[in-house]
């Protein structure tokens, strides 16, 4: 009789995920056959909720089958009071699992961007220096196809265009070092398999804080979403993720290629043959040379975009426009200038 | 003193409109001096409700302004009790604005595509002739940015891609012919404009009959995902429409280019050439093929053309694949055939 099918489901991507590691660490070609190849370390990042339990305990199941090792990290963000007692026994589970090394991080919050992207910041910076310190070939994240939904929502609220749109990558971070292996599996199968194989799950009191913008999207706002769309709103949204994902990639290499395109001589813009660029890829040179310019690519906004690209194909002798980072867009004599100032 | 500022909204936004038909029709340059040009006749779409009676209203004030003829339609689609006395009601509020001509028109309601989608083929069917009837430069439509924000919802549960999140156009229907002036007005202004015209105005019980999916989702839906991402939900998914199809333009018109790039001496694709272009490309050159080899649009969905791309991209000599229309599509030495039968 074979592993429950929800235990199934999740070693089955984790095995994936390890084989595509393997093609891109382990199995280099062109290595002397005497040399055996080093074993790589694979890392999951682990706070012992369900997803992420699940996703240690189908590491520490294939990466012996495969020749990986397998180790754990667990974030102590200190936001809680005993977080450091919960993040000790988040370790243990992992050592009883068999991942080695297991290492439990204390990290400090900041404040910036609000509470969610400061304990994001703090994490993943916590994750990469443990990644280096270790020289782990892969760090795994827990993320399911229900946090990808979630998260191309709260993109959509931003209502910045298609990239903001794509989600979460499947793999990402310097190097490819993050892999997500769950983003095609929903959360219920990571909590089943968590139950089947009878490992105890925290259950983070964040997450269902209704102070957090995600968690009501998660306890409200889907549901109610699901309620008046369908069943299949979650995969929808997943499957939105990857095409807008590819198709803001195309439209960047686009840009990037036509951005030489409408340079003059000195590399000036040139408003003419900006003019007969598609919109869509007008707007992204746009938004390529403010941020060359010095504009912080995360304070740029479609409106500011907008209004700039007025001075192209809505010229009546407007002024200036001032972008965030002190840059400013002017239009001379048929040029358009985006510098600091 | 001035109109209100509702008043003051909604009529801007027509004239906006009024005065981009008169530079596509009545302004016609090359007419000779002494031949006044004709008087170009704009229609109202109006149902009764709010929206379309602000519509009318602001129409019927701006029209002589600008010397443009103002008529209405109202369809009568036949699927309550009254609706015939309802529909004679409103072409009566209609000329009173001082439209003319006003017409009301009984269409029958099919089945195809479920509910909605059959009393909208309906109507536009019943609009289209009142058009040509009345030689009508244009049909003015009360869609409001809400309106947008459900119908950018209804396409993200489709998860096809951005195209289905580009919602509503401005401009649309053969030679441009309707123009919704209201996409980037609120509907509670809308509402407001008619409250302080003293119009009357008329809820139609199908806006709020859960059994509908669009008002679920704008009784429900959209209510909740307000609550839990803030206010700015509905104008950050209207933007998303504009973005996505100025986005979904952009990419239809580089597949509709490399299309020709990736065909052989007989016009059948190259499985090698396939393979180079992005896959947000790839994807759409694809998905022409089939639809030119018969296959439906409307049936055709994302996980059809994923399957046909893993002929490019996934090749381990898997079988034909079957597609809407009795279309299949097969790989064979290194051409990717696409064909009916």
């Amino acid at each position: 009789m074979g592993p429950h099918p929800a235990v199934a489901a999740i070693r089955l991507a984790v095995r994936r995920v390890l084989n595509d590691i393997l093609d891109d660490h382990g199995r280099a070609p062109g290595r002397p056959a005497h040399e055996p190849p080093p074993s790589p370390l694979v890392l999951v990042a682990c706070s012992g909720g369900a997803d992420s339990m699940a996703l240690a305990s189908a590491l520490a199941f294939e990466a012996p089958r495969l020749g990986v090792r397998a180790g754990g990290v667990t974030v102590d963000h200190g936001l809680q009071a005993d977080s450091d007692l919960r993040a000790a026994e988040v370790a243990s589970r992992l050592r009883e699992l068999g991942l080695q090394p297991v290492e439990s991080v204390a990290v400090t919050v900041g404040r910036d961007g609000g509470p969610e992207a400061a304990a994001r910041d703090a994490r993943y910076a916590a994750l990469d220096a443990a990644a280096d310190r270790h020289g782990a070939a892969a760090v795994l994240l827990g993320h399911t196809r229900d946090d990808q939904a979630e998260t191309v929502l709260l993109g959509l609220a931003r209502g910045s265009g298609i990239r903001s749109l794509s989600g979460m990558a499947a793999v990402s971070g310097a190097d490819g070092r993050y892999r997500r292996p769950f983003l095609r599996l929903d959360r219920q199968t990571a909590r089943k398999a968590c139950m089947v194989q009878s490992l105890p799950v925290w259950d983070d009191p964040h997450n269902a804080d209704p102070a957090y913008t995600r968690s009501r999207l998660r306890h409200e706002g889907l549901p109610a979403l699901e309620k008046a769309l369908g069943k299949g709103v979650v995969e929808a949204l997943a499957r939105t993720a990857q095409l807008s994902r590819d198709d803001a990639d195309a439209l960047d290499a686009w840009a990037g290629r036509a951005e030489a395109g409408v340079r003059d001589a000195d590399g000036r813009l040139e408003c003419a043959a900006l003019h007969d660029l598609p919109p869509a890829v007008r707007r992204r040179v746009l938004r390529r040379a403010a941020i060359e310019a010095g504009a912080p690519a995360g304070s740029l906004f479609a409106r500011h975009i907008e209004e700039v690209d007025r001075l192209i194909t809505g010229w009546r002798g407007q002024g200036a426009i001032n972008l965030p980072g002190r840059v400013v867009a002017r239009r001379q004599g048929g040029r358009l200038v985006i510098r600091q100032g």
